[in-house]
């Protein structure tokens, strides 16, 4: 594995580089969450496509629809009669949240005691960046040993919502032998981790209104029903005391656990202070015990309900009155064999049943991503556990990842069933999605000596048909 | 009575001159949840000492105390012989709500269709404005029928916390036969009626936290426990499902209704499609059944709570994930015999002992304004039934207030217990706190002769001691 070897000391050799050009990257606030089309996601879709062209991909290409944030794709297919890696990842962020939270400004990253602060560093900026200085490091060294499609989606924080019109569109072009998704977590920081299962998300809005206008609570108090209260109630039947959902009609379908996972999870290792530690939970608060089956199992095999905002009239300046409507944004993360869309359904219609006094409900159903799973067998598999032995210098561990992402199940089904290695940067510390979210220098590093190892283990895979 | 008449016939030429004034007074945004000293309540003071002094009240003061909103005084003592009335008002107003909710903007008052729009209008500034036409109409004929001492209040609207201070300071210059305060409501519009019953308001401000900083729900959602799902769970064990209030320990304290009082109450006039127009109760929302003793029950005679403001992260730019806090105010309305501080406390408990999780839970009790009642008989209430008799053209009724004014029992007590007139311009429609605020101008014209009226009943009563 010379050409490897060669590959690694470039990479490594210009390692500061990379992170600078990261840096440049991370300067981009495409957040996704604004509408399409957004100057910031045309900004970072190009400057996305300038990087992949000057590490020598070929037919870089800004893929644009009508309403859609832009995906961006490469390629580079002159490793004749090798296998064809389609890698994924997404330029798209989550907005800042609190201004005042961030202890350096969300889009102006910066370095502290190891790490890269900034909104997007991890997720998934560097997940495009590990594969960008991947390839160059090959192209720059001999050319790489398996054919590569690099495709850096633009609405991955938003559920992907277009993919299906983006596959039936370029489901020829994205044709591969196996798919490498480099936008999940690692178990914690140093260890590297693949993940086999990802839950879905189906998201709900709920108004509650009673009255037309805001009443003085004196006046009209007692009568008169108080939709913020309604909706409390409302909302507070969707968990039991244990925190598991009860949603009427859902659970009935959920998978029972296949023994092997369970052993597989048990064997993980796991610090209940470190997990306390790490999620930042305070003083005196008890974890929620669900069904019995330990944290992992609670975040991976089993749905969760988050009411992910909720607002009536704002503390500032309230008045003693009754207020006239309320609003909440419910999510609810699913697993197999779970139906998003029957979820969300069997949500509205538990809340509306729910509603006290009459009040007037309205729901939106937000979009339902499907949860995947998969049977982490067969050589690709094997060839990940190797690159990442030899990456990270420790030998990987399976995980499930409670997050979604709405490309992986879809994108290996119209792919015809290839193998999907889902890797990825994120570590407990991270704060994907909230303030200061961060990314860990050194594992970057390995990561992308560990891709780099990954495309030559690759090469040797049997080709598809 | 010619000398009434003279005043009466005054005050009618001179009625669109009072409307213009009270115009100016109410453009200025005199909010008092504003933090003391505020320039705008320095010049709603300053333009209320202003237009007592034009009328002819003397020795007119702006009563300051360090971190107070400024109270006003005024007083016209040279009906030699003749009882002695306190009148009170306030000029402090509620804020102005949303903007966009105002037809015309909050501190701009419009005239539309026979009603005075703006913020104040008749909480409370109509009810000052009553008070300088009658006196100025008297002074401006011959002289006042009773000694009058004026008290315009400038920190109602949060509750007069003051007011104790305020007591101990002018107890004695404050001393009076009879106190008039105008600043109630009329059971419907151009029906007088006079208010024998005031709910107290205990506010309560609920903190809730799991985490300490926010976090992916893919990721965690589980065995984290989610803080809104939390305050919902507590919030909603606060009333029962008929909307009675169920905080533990209180309850037993409510005084039995006096059929006396029932019987009064099942006379006056009650229609419930009007009550459900007024309240702007949205179709098919049903009205909450309490106790079953109907709504002027509830409204007078019963506790009710609300959630004043609910707020967690916002609907708008929300992401999937585990908020870390959520915030309530919760204002509970009491009635006799029960006792603010107390319900307060019970409240704080009741909510710590609910917490799920071992959610990290912190209260602040924001004051507890008490409630008053009184048995509506004797030669003032008498004098009062034939003033706004005459006034209106209808015979006035009893009502109770589900409001609080902090000032009266409080004020009443000091003053030794001599009858306490609770009269006022409020309608069902007039949107008192609430956005579009306004007064009936055919009431004000009806209120201001009805004052005249009052004054020279008043002036047959017998003096104090």
């Amino acid at each position: 594995m010379t050409q490897g070897n060669d590959a690694v000391a470039f990479a490594e050799a210009y390692l500061d580089r990379t992170i600078a050009e990261l840096k440049e990257f991370a300067k981009i606030p495409g957040i996704s969450a604004n509408p399409a089309p957004c100057p910031e996601l045309a900004r970072s879709a190009a400057h996305c496509a300038a990087w992949m062209t000057r590490i020598g991909l070929e037919n870089v290409e800004v893929l644009e629809l009508p309403g859609v944030h832009p995906y961006v794709y490469g390629e580079w297919l002159h490793a004749e009669g090798a296998p064809t890696l389609l890698l994924y990842a997404h330029h798209d962020v989550q907005p800042p949240g609190r201004p005042a939270f961030w202890k350096s400004p969300a889009f102006e990253p910066e370095e502290r005691d190891g790490r890269l602060y900034g909104r997007g560093v991890v997720d998934d900026k560097a997940g495009a960046a590990i594969h960008f200085a991947a390839i160059e490091a090959f192209l720059k060294t001999g050319g790489l040993p398996v054919n590569v499609k690099v495709v850096i989606d633009g609405e991955e924080e938003i559920g992907s919502e277009n993919l299906g019109t983006f596959l039936d569109r370029y489901r020829e072009r994205l044709a591969a032998d196996v798919i490498v998704l480099t936008d999940t977590a690692n178990l914690s920081a140093g260890l590297p981790s693949i993940t086999y299962a990802l839950r879905g998300i189906t998201v709900v809005h709920l108004e509650v209104k009673s009255i037309d206008h805001p009443l003085h609570s004196g006046m009209w108090g007692g009568p008169v029903p108080d939709p913020v209260m309604a909706i409390c109630k409302m909302l507070a039947t969707l968990t039991d005391a244990d925190g598991n959902v009860t949603i009427d009609g859902v659970g009935g379908e959920i998978a029972a656990m296949d023994p092997v996972v369970r052993d597989r999870l048990a064997k993980l290792p796991y610090d209940e202070a470190v997990f306390r530690a790490e999620a930042g939970i305070l003083d005196g608060v008890e974890l929620c015990r669900g069904n019995g089956g330990g944290p992992y199992e609670l975040m991976w095999h089993r749905p969760s309900l988050s009411i992910s905002a909720l607002e009536a009239a704002p503390i500032k300046g309230a008045s003693n009155q009754i207020v006239d409507s309320a609003r909440a944004r419910i999510g609810v993360r699913t697993v197999p064999d779970m139906d998003g869309r029957k979820v969300a359904e069997a949500l509205c219609a538990h809340l509306a049943k729910r509603a006290p006094w009459g009040v007037q409900v309205s729901t939106t159903i937000d979009g339902a991503g499907n949860w995947w799973i998969t049977d982490p067998r067969g050589p690709a598999f094997e060839a990940a556990e190797r690159a990442l032995a030899k990456g990270f210098g420790r030998e990987p561990v399976y995980i499930g990842c409670g997050g979604s992402i709405p490309f992986v199940e879809p994108f290996a089904r119209v792919l015809g069933g290839v193998p999907a290695l889902l890797i990825g940067l994120e570590d407990p510390l991270c704060n994907a999605h909230s303030e200061n979210e961060s990314l860990l220098l050194t594992d970057f590093h390995k990561a992308i000596v560990s891709a780099i190892h990954l495309y030559e283990e690759l090469a040797t895979l049997p080709r598809k048909g």
